[in-house]
């Protein structure tokens, strides 16, 4: 229960009861990361109950409303619930002023901190480097100046047995050495192995989230391997010229980038309102890559 | 059906799942009226089946943010459903900005035309003028400027029965002095009384809306004698002072003043979150005022 992923909403530009605008919450190590923010992502976040004052970091991957415009909702609401303990934001530089302006025509003064950081143009930017996890910045490609977000689970060390620590009774130095993959030697010389003292570690776990985004072969760079792969796919084959146009994807670009990335499950997500059903474009992804999945809002991921 | 409103959201400053964020729309002759429009409206619209697209004149009575945070969102649905009609806002001078930089931030040109109509500060301010009726703003007194809104069907005329019609055949001229009041005379010189010839028009009805306020006799020759009174009463007697500090009113406050203005039925909303039930606030704003009622999404008063 290390490290999970819930939709709050994966439709796209136009919300609907069926699917709200985009927002996600990535769950590492129980802190909540709070992933894009539109309009009615704090009702969500209650909805789903999860502890809204937890979230220290939101991350919002470019300025169309669907992905944005619910943020000065829920800095208001933080405040008005007490909150002391600063917020982090991860955001194109414009954002800053526009939430500011908002605070200012309504007179609010926030009783935390809010830390706006600009997302660096570029290649692979680390924005978080915590105990167990990292997580980073990438370009995509679309209409706006827009990053997709990596979150990694660091490498986890081996553990030693109790049976071995009971007879044996390692120092710190030797523990040291054992969990960095070494043998440990006792005082009377003898050898043991390190793969009879220890227990393999679990995998790390690793989710990118790419919207929005045209098809581009840029991105596989920074998602590869990967154990999630959000992909949008706000249309299907059907509409593939108007995905090009607005700098969208389809699902099979979605599942095209999941394969020659080699990513080991893709979720489609930010789904054009047109689609009450995107069964259609799940069938279309699948033929190209297996094990894909259509998010829903409210679908929760376990990803360890 | 000619007259009606339908409640959005009731809720204040903190929308939950109980109550979504300040917003109304008021049906006047078939044309649908937004009042305030906090985070969600657009979402509510759709739930409730209300034509989006038919609305020409939104009305924001100030800038907290549970007044208007839903606005550009719903700016931006609805130039995504392809409106071309030009669409009113009538709402305090600085939403403007507040609305334009974020259409530019996201670089959308919307393919409507936006009027921003500022409110003005002062005594009653006739908004709109159409055949029957008529929409006014006045001031409230709040922590930030804040207007309150007036919804008058204008008088009815009295109908010539058909009866009358058929045997004597008034020419327009007739019809028009009789329909203003006048009695009426063949040409044998025979006299019809206007009561007689006549069906007696429906009363026209009235509504105000005034959230928020803290409480002020300065309204009351604004809204005197309305069929409808909507008052906001964010608490009750048990924060008394937290409403006072806060420019509100109490539910009791609300009362006082629907008495005082000799209004036909009070609705109490904006009520504070932390009341679940509003029947304590019911209950004070009724030993006062009797015919009063509490707010509720998604609750629709027909008027006429």
């Amino acid at each position: 229960m290390q490290f999970s992923i819930q939709i709050l909403g994966c439709g796209s530009a136009l919300p609907t009861s069926l699917r709200g605008s985009s927002s996600q919450v990535v769950n590492v190590h129980s802190k909540p990361l709070l992933l894009d923010c539109g309009e009615g992502t704090q009702l969500r976040l209650r909805q789903h109950k999860i502890r809204m004052q937890q979230i220290q970091h939101v991350f919002i991957s470019h300025l169309h409303g669907d992905h944005f415009f619910g943020l000065v909702g829920l800095l208001s609401s933080l405040h008005l619930l007490g909150r002391k303990k600063p917020l982090n934001i991860h955001a194109p530089k414009a954002l800053k002023k526009i939430i500011e302006d908002q605070f200012e025509v309504s007179g609010t003064i926030l009783q935390y901190e809010v830390n706006f950081i600009s997302l660096n143009m570029g290649k692979l930017d680390l924005l978080i480097d915590e105990e167990n996890y990292q997580v980073y910045s990438f370009p995509l490609e679309h209409t706006v100046p827009t990053w997709g977000f990596l979150f990694k689970e660091k490498p986890f060390r081996p553990k030693l047995k109790k049976s071995f620590i009971n007879k044996q009774r390692p120092n710190i130095e030797a523990i040291t050495k054992i969990i960095n993959g070494g043998d440990f030697v006792n005082e009377k010389g003898e050898v043991f192995k390190h793969k009879n003292i220890t227990t393999p570690p679990r995998n790390s776990v690793s989710y990118a989230y790419c919207s929005d985004t045209k098809y581009t072969e840029s991105i596989i760079e920074y998602i590869e391997g990967v154990d999630v792969l959000y992909h949008e796919a706000s249309f299907g084959n059907d509409l593939k010229k108007q995905a090009a146009l607005r700098a969208h994807s389809t699902a099979e670009q979605a599942a095209i980038i999941a394969e020659k990335a080699n990513v080991a499950q893709l979720v489609l997500g930010h789904f054009s309102a047109r689609y009450k059903d995107v069964s259609p474009l799940l069938d279309e992804a699948k033929a190209i890559f297996p094990n894909t999945i259509a998010a829903e809002d409210g679908l929760k991921l376990q990803l360890s």
